[in-house]
């Protein structure tokens, strides 16, 4: 379907069930309740499922769209939902319309709006709610610069094209505070997170000139810092920032002898294949495994994994 | 002058000697360079006047348009440059015309182009280079984005506008290979710098409920981490960091007994009145000074300062 056709389904009916999807990030929630908003505006009931996995961060932007009334005939929405396994925990029903920009979408859905050129769902929402409504409040400006911001690291990472900043430029104009959002996802860490990043970087390792650099978080650095689960999103990419790094190694402590690890690659090397020796898994840049040894002794082990399948 | 006149008088020009700022910056030398290319392309003799405080990672970009050469007759443009304190060391002569986006600018040039509504000088340099040349090479595409993407922190900070976002992408457009730029500029940091920013971020002090944050950077901090000035960019921004910072003070030790404060805090702070006590000076929001005290005692008397000065 194309965004005109979408917002012509989306007129023809009443009430509407929008779904997020598990790890819930900016895009999916922002761009979700975006929509919610614009269909309200155009005379329609239409909420959020509940997601049950939504971080602190981002409930001021979703709990007033949030309920769990859920009449029969509703149209149910995926937003950002690339496959059936992403769908909120709890939900098991049928998919009407899916709109997404995963390339690897898995056409799951009874009409689709999926469009793989966009950096993030948010600027397929941008079109979809001026089609439907000829143009963003001030409200869905900011939800719709928080989808677009986040999921292209404040246009940062590569996915960000000159139609994704174009798309942002726009949200400004319908009155995006973007300096406060900004602010508030990319410019400001709690003290204990920045505690914590200060002892993980201090102590990282780097090996092979740079190329190979491990992180360790022990149980005592969270003690140290007071830093809670909420202070702990993305740790696994802080290892890659070394300028030249290949392989990015996160180790855990999860007790004495216990520790989690997460390897992030390049395309040189595969990360599942280093993990899959220790009995876990992913993708081919990024993926994890449980060990039951102490952290030195994990990171002696994965070494020697990333010697073998790095040569 | 607009855009245009301006375009018209380098038109009328042979030769240009092109200034970059003290402690220069992406803007001031990728503006300069880029500014450099498009003249040479359109016929002229144009070079950079050398800046001795280039840092290494801005070498790439700079070195080729650098020389000594200066015959009598050249036109001298100052780039980003806001007033005659800031012209680079070494250089004494007037200056011709000045290109530049502060509205502090002293007006001390000939002829003006100072647009105090571009978030960066860059984005009047990709106006003036469509009005002199009819559009960007692929290099000058590149440069341009990292004077517009340095000075807005890859449009995170809030100088960032609509505008801003939508010359981005025209200069992305043109070919600038924003993915691999980010990645040198933003998304990667020496190991060095790292750990530094480790040891800084695992000592700071934190007052009054995280409003006022505290950075150390001691003399063992940089051996230590083996940083080298080269690692020490925008040190200052990093107490900043903290969710609810209102004044961020960086105390960096010089010598057993001396040290080099800077303040930064929001618009409910004068910093410039805190530096003022020790006899340093600055904007509102951004100041410094120096101390003859160990970092303990400067830091005893900076915060006495700002329970003075923020009541």
């Amino acid at each position: 379907m194309k965004i005109n056709e979408t917002a012509d389904i989306l007129r023809g009916r009443d009430d509407f069930l929008l779904l997020t999807h598990t790890r819930p990030d900016g895009d999916t929630l922002c761009s979700a309740a975006a929509l919610c908003s614009a269909l309200r505006r155009a005379g329609k009931r239409a909420w959020l499922y509940p997601n049950p996995e939504i971080t602190e961060n981002f409930r001021v932007f979703t709990d007033e769209w949030i309920s769990d009334a859920r009449p029969e005939a509703c149209c149910v929405i995926a937003v950002d939902i690339a496959d059936t396994g992403m769908l909120p925990i709890g939900f098991n029903g049928k998919t009407d319309i899916c709109i997404d920009h995963h390339g690897s979408n898995g056409h799951y859905a009874d009409c689709e709006l999926v469009l793989p050129e966009k950096a993030s769902c948010g600027e397929i929402i941008l079109e979809l709610i001026e089609s439907l409504c000829g143009g963003l409040t001030k409200q869905e400006a900011d939800l719709v610069y928080v989808a677009i911001s986040t999921d292209t690291g404040c246009f940062c990472y590569g996915n960000t094209k000159s139609d994704t900043l174009r798309a942002a430029a726009r949200v400004v104009d319908y009155g995006a505070e973007n300096d406060v959002l900004n602010k508030l996802m990319f410019r400001s860490l709690s003290f204990s997170r920045l505690k914590l990043e200060g002892l993980i970087y201090a102590g990282m390792r780097s090996y092979r000139n740079n190329s190979i650099n491990v992180a360790i978080v022990t149980l005592d650095m969270m003690r140290q810092s007071g830093a809670t689960q909420n202070d702990c999103d993305d740790l696994a990419s802080l290892a890659g920032k070394v300028k030249g790094s290949v392989v990015a190694i996160t180790i855990r402590e999860l007790s004495d002898n216990s520790c989690k690890a997460s390897v992030r690659t390049n395309e040189l090397v595969n990360a599942s294949d280093i993990c899959a020796r220790f009995g876990g898994g992913g993708h081919a840049m990024a993926a994890g495994c449980t060990m039951e040894l102490s952290v030195d002794e994990a990171e002696k082990a994965l070494l020697k994994a990333v010697d073998e399948v790095w040569k």
